[in-house]
């Protein structure tokens, strides 16, 4: 790595060379629309969706849509495609055997919320396919076609896996495809991810959904008087239940480990204020972890990375809390820019 | 109770001949110079604040502030004043031996976030004073008399309480005043109180505290891909450590069994998913819960009350999640405007 002068976290988009030369999207839900729409302008896009009114409304709106999934995925084959799965994660496998038998050398990527167990089944079913998991931290209460939106992924995270093994030139689509979509790409390992996403986001919802719960307990006086604060903490528990449990507990592993964190941090705050009346211990620790959140996006520097081992230094960009902002081909290989936490 | 027709929520502010003589409010902080403000067309108002930069910016401002708390008082028996307590509940204890010594037979009332310890409190400390507990359900995160605003209790829930032996005539006035600052009065028990706000405004805190550790101890690649789920439901994770705990600890108890339902709640949802993989139960409860909140002011109908058993019929109100709109001072007693949930 080279640091130079530091700048500001703003993405300077540089991803024209690595581009997949054609995208084969998958499932056209609220994720997969919106990335049909996004990436239309940077390189050719076909589309397919089980369903025949998303398949006519993807049409309607201009999009090249393939009326099977074999005859898209002939197509991928022959434009040599990046076949995104941008179906619910509970559906890859019918996809995967697709892939397997029509295009089974093609790049592909998932944008599912899970990573290790996409990959095993990915390995699985379609092993000889160049796989790089992805997951664009991106969503709204939507969902479906109509929910899409070309800037649903502007500023947000876009994970994209790699680990020491991964061929470079196998990622490096993947990952200008984010960049070209506007995301902050992030690279990790497809455990961290999982280890990572079961406390931000799993997790929350599952306190969410507890909370609620208490809160009416509570009956008619308890929900009346509720605030801004009730009202923020249980405002995830208004997800399609099918969804969390969909991500929950595909992620069973790394949630069940934040579970225990947290329940026994709870826990030793119950027994404080119900033994000796105090809370001195959470309301401390936790003013200071809420700053570390509220100051995470501070100081960081631009820095290009490139050689050999530039799986280990992407996976340290996104190990410190940085992320990619450019990708370029050059005559020698692969270089990338980076935003990265100073060490001053 | 008589029913009428169905009307929207909006309350129409009909407090005026129930409203106090006069209003003397201690502490001129966020609740209590907000409150000096709001309430300054409707009746004659004077402040007091221990920190003198504080009396000399309301002074300023052009209200009328007293130099010392005796001095206060003693305006507040001459005038047959509302004593506001607007001060941290820790503060309460010398408050209340001035009251005692000054105008020990005033109205008073107090702001604080637990009900129960303060009413006992009061017992305690000016047993002669006519006590009626409130809570305005509104705040902002910041705090001091610049933060105050006259419009701070809008459409803001205000418990007021009372129960079966108060007299109307103590608990009117402070009505009254809550809602001629543009407030929904709720009627509620002290313990009631105290039980409904440990459920959906203090463990909504520790919820927060807690989450953020856990959200920490993912390191800075987790703290990266945090986005609004993690972000909202650690928001009030910032509120002053020491408020947090005022708060927490003075409601001991009811905080506790609240903890106790949700560490149940979230330990059943562990077990299930490290046992059985699923979440079926806690994401069916959860969502069903959430919707209730979400339907929680709906289908409201306009009632009047009055008569001997009026403090019951308040609390009844209260207790199905309705709330006050008007008081009216008639010939033959006090006559109460409320919305109720209908019971068609």
């Amino acid at each position: 790595m080279s640091t130079t002068s530091p700048v500001g976290p703003v993405p300077s988009v540089g991803a024209g060379s690595a581009l997949p030369s054609a995208l084969c999207v998958l499932g056209l839900g609220l994720i997969g629309g919106s990335l049909l729409r996004a990436a239309a302008d940077r390189v050719p896009v076909q589309g397919w969706s089980p369903g025949e009114a998303t398949r006519d409304a993807a049409g309607a709106a201009g999009f090249d849509v393939a009326a099977g999934l074999d005859a898209a995925l002939r197509t991928a084959a022959d434009t040599d495609a990046l076949v995104v799965l941008a179906a619910p994660v509970t559906a890859f496998a019918p996809l995967l055997a697709a892939v397997d038998r029509r295009c089974p050398t093609n790049r592909i990527t998932d944008v599912g919320s899970v990573k290790a167990p996409v990959a095993g089944q990915v390995e699985a079913l379609a092993p000889r396919a160049r796989y790089v998991g992805s997951h664009p931290m991106a969503g709204t209460a939507q969902s479906g076609w109509d929910a899409g939106s070309a800037t649903l992924f502007r500023g947000a995270a876009w994970v994209t896996c790699i680990d020491a093994d991964t061929p470079v030139e196998n990622w490096a689509p993947v990952a200008a495809l984010a960049l070209a979509v506007g995301s902050r790409v992030v690279p990790a390992e497809a455990a961290a991810h999982d280890e990572a996403v079961a406390r931000i986001s799993h997790l929350p919802h599952l306190l969410a959904l507890a909370l609620a719960r208490v809160g009416v307990s509570g009956g008619s006086l308890a929900l009346s008087l509720a605030a801004s604060s009730f009202a923020d903490a249980t405002r995830v528990a208004d997800t399609r239940p099918e969804l969390i449990r969909a991500m929950c507990e595909a992620n069973r592993g790394p949630l069940t480990d934040a579970l225990d964190d947290f329940l026994g941090i709870l826990g030793v705050a119950r027994g404080s204020l119900a033994s000796t009346g105090t809370l001195v211990g959470i309301t401390r620790d936790g003013e200071q972890a809420r700053a570390a959140f509220q100051r995470r996006a501070a100081g960081l520097t631009a820095i290009t990375l490139s050689g050999d081992d530039l799986p280990e230094q992407l996976l340290s960009v996104g190990a410190s809390g940085g992320y990619i902002t450019g990708i370029e081909q050059t005559g020698s290989g692969i270089e990338v820019q980076a935003q990265c936490p100073g060490f001053d």
